[in-house]
């Protein structure tokens, strides 16, 4: 059995381990990257850019049937191959491909491909035939979509955000586990791009907002184009000649519906659980969660670090990419440890509307003084657009003025949400925003009249 | 005849005629605005918002026609009326109206109807009824376009933006004289909404962009699909059923075609030679010009402000508005003069690829010593859209890295040009707005890699 002993060893060659390795690479050559499966990102593979390039086609779908409305007569009709076959292309030559050519480039004694766990502290096993001894380990070994057993009588047509990618056609039909960005993201592109769609929620939330009116604006904007069944659980499948869903909705009434395919997007789980680390000397806690220190994103006491995925928060992209150089500074500098700065938490949900929630959410406010400003999504622009549902919040400080956080639904929410995020990044006051010049008519009036929404309040 | 004896008297009711009136109306009811021809600004009957409209119903049928590469095939076909029809009705029933309404609430005894002219000092002629002696005056008069004595053959052709937005159907063809704003919105416009368009520059210069880089970029992207002219002279027009348009071109050779109409928007000239006034006492300069201070807004020694359109450098909304208020400000303090805080300049062409200039230009910063951070406009976002032309420059500072000014040419540009203008007014560097996290994948990914090419440079 080859043993390789290195200073450093990175089980994941995703956003995370990358985010590592480029910070680690830079001061030493005593490090490994063992990476499971083919190489290439989940954001690349499974993630961002393939649901985005599936959403681009459905936008393209939807503004044919609605264009008629601006004097524009068309039909349309989707070829579900060609929309597959695009989206894949673009994906493999474009992401996938940069990524590659980017691992490409890492010297081959730095990889190592294989599944990792631990058999003793520092010690890992790779697949079969390796052996690495590491004086620090980080872990970022990524998540997997997780299905619940009931749907084991249908697993045949089960998709999830992990294969609906490889698909050669559109279903008919699909049944959406899940309210949450994957299923509503997915379930509105399927929908748009004429797969007949039904969504199904658990607890009756929908999306990520937390104001309760932001999450009533969510449900009911959505529920206009999609049929969705928030709050409820599913009792049974069966398999004929199609997928059955037996789902029982909270206030009683059964709904049985049967479906070509069944997209579950109930959420990912750690890989953590598939490295034995208890072998590393890690206790696990009652529930099986291992604890970590989220600042510094290290085991105390364990030269063992974690970023991305793996630490089943969930981070977005540019937040995995962050974790993975702050868990390779901190295993850099141990035992001492790095604090590490965060980024203003930022959240996309590329829906339309969009969802976005930059700072502070209102759940995470509703102690302190806050001022509320609030306005429907309506700019003129969005009139011009034809674009005017949902709404705008912002969260001010109530003794300074200070932005604290925003939830927004509303199309190009995206953008305010980067303005917001910058502004709420050098802590400024409403005030302090509204010294910007806004052009007209531009999505940003919003922002400039929610802004002074609030500051009448104060 | 009727005489008025009011403190302050308001030459338009415009953008920037009620920018004026609301700093006013509040400390003083001894006023009056006078309004000639019907009520409702520039941009919201003849400028922004019709034109917008215009160019949503124009990027509707053109997304039909580039909906294949994403799979979906379609076909469409423009109703030229009813895409007319409906940019009239939003214009009129929103835009037009809202403005209305805000005039229907000033008191009646604050508004007077006619053309107003001085015949002395403080003394105002308005139509043939009324006399208007007021102790402060503010041009607010607007601008009106400018039509050169050539096309006087074609003249029952020549549509101006004053009128192109009461056609009642689209021409086959349109000759587009000019390659400003107005010229390239509209003639894209049309051009997407299947009017055969040709376009004629005469100094080569094509939009608003002053690095030579960007200028090239500009005409390259918007020759791959516009036929565009973009330097020389029309030499002569004629009518035989139709408007005939002789162009030479810089180059020597002439170009001969004929058009159904002829869209003139080679610039607007200020209404103030209508106001006689030198009747005021203001002598004009041997080339016909008034000179005005540019930063309190008011004609030094006489008690007259102006602002808007008619102070001739055609400002957008926003400053119309602006100055409005800068002129009021100082009309209330006279003699004494109150320094103008002006925003940070932002300009939108709403092309495709969007054109946007922020802080200082290229041409501005010349003589500084600067860094010029440089990008194709085309991040992944930018590659999921299939929306990859253009170019993107951001100038720092060299010294400190703080960003003076960019120019954009790209799909989405105006959002980026936002976080810039919000950047550029708390004079941050680079660096600090590379702070704030940037959603994975947006736009404005391209801000921060265009960021780290200006830093990486320093």
């Amino acid at each position: 059995m080859k043993i390789i002993d290195v200073e450093y060893a990175i089980i994941g060659a995703g956003t995370a381990g990358l985010g590592a390795y480029s910070k680690i690479s830079r001061k030493t050559d005593s490090l490994v990257m063992i990476q499971d499966g083919p190489y290439g990102t989940t954001c690349a593979r499974v993630g961002c850019m393939p649901s985005k390039l599936l959403i681009t086609a459905a936008d393209h779908a939807h503004d044919i049937e609605t264009s008629e409305f601006f004097g524009i007569e068309s039909t349309g009709t989707v070829n579900g191959r060609k929309v597959l076959e695009r989206m894949r292309r673009e994906r493999d030559h474009r992401f996938v491909a940069r990524n590659l050519q980017y691992v490409e480039k890492i010297p081959a004694h730095h990889k190592i491909e294989g599944r990792a766990r631990f058999i003793a502290p520092g010690h890992l096993i790779v697949g079969d035939g390796v052996e690495v001894k590491a004086k620090k380990i980080i872990l970022a070994c990524g998540s997997r979509p997780e299905i619940s057993e009931v749907f084991n009588p249908v697993l045949s047509r089960v998709l999830t955000s992990d294969t609906i990618f490889e698909i050669t056609d559109l279903p008919r039909s699909v049944a959406v586990i899940g309210l949450g960005v994957i299923a509503l993201e997915l379930g509105q592109a399927l929908h748009r791009l004429g797969v007949k769609t039904t969504l199904y929620g658990r607890s009756g939330k929908i999306g990520g907002l937390t104001h309760p009116d932001m999450q009533q604006e969510t449900l009911k904007t959505l529920s206009n184009e999609l049929e969705i069944y928030p709050s409820g659980t599913v009792e049974r499948t069966w398999e004929d000649e199609g997928a059955w869903i037996q789902y029982r909705q909270s206030h009683g009434e059964t709904v049985t519906k049967v479906f070509d395919r069944v997209l579950v997007a109930t959420g990912r789980v750690s890989n953590v659980d598939r490295l034995d680390l208890e072998a590393a000397g890690v206790s696990s806690d009652q529930h099986g969660n291992r604890s970590f220190d989220p600042d510094t994103l290290s085991y105390p006491g364990h030269p063992i670090f974690i970023a991305g995925d793996a630490t089943d928060v969930l981070p977005v992209w540019h937040e995995a990419f962050d974790e993975g150089r702050i868990a390779a500074d901190n295993a850099m500098h141990y035992p001492d440890t790095v604090d590490a700065k965060r980024r203003t938490p930022l959240m996309i949900y590329f829906t339309d509307p969009q969802m976005a929630i930059i700072g502070k959410t209102y759940q995470e406010l509703q102690s302190q003084e806050i001022i509320v400003g609030e306005l429907p999504f309506a700019s003129p622009r969005h009139i011009v657009w034809n674009k005017v549902d949902g709404r705008i919040q912002v969260y001010l400080e109530a003794r300074t003025g200070k932005i604290l956080g925003a939830e927004l639904l509303g199309y190009q929410a995206e953008h305010l949400a980067h303005i917001l995020a910058l502004a709420i990044t050098h802590q400024m006051t409403a005030e302090q925003v509204l010294e910007m010049p806004i052009y007209h008519p531009s999505a940003e009036e919003l922002l400039r009249d929610v802004l002074e929404n609030a500051q009448r309040k104060r």
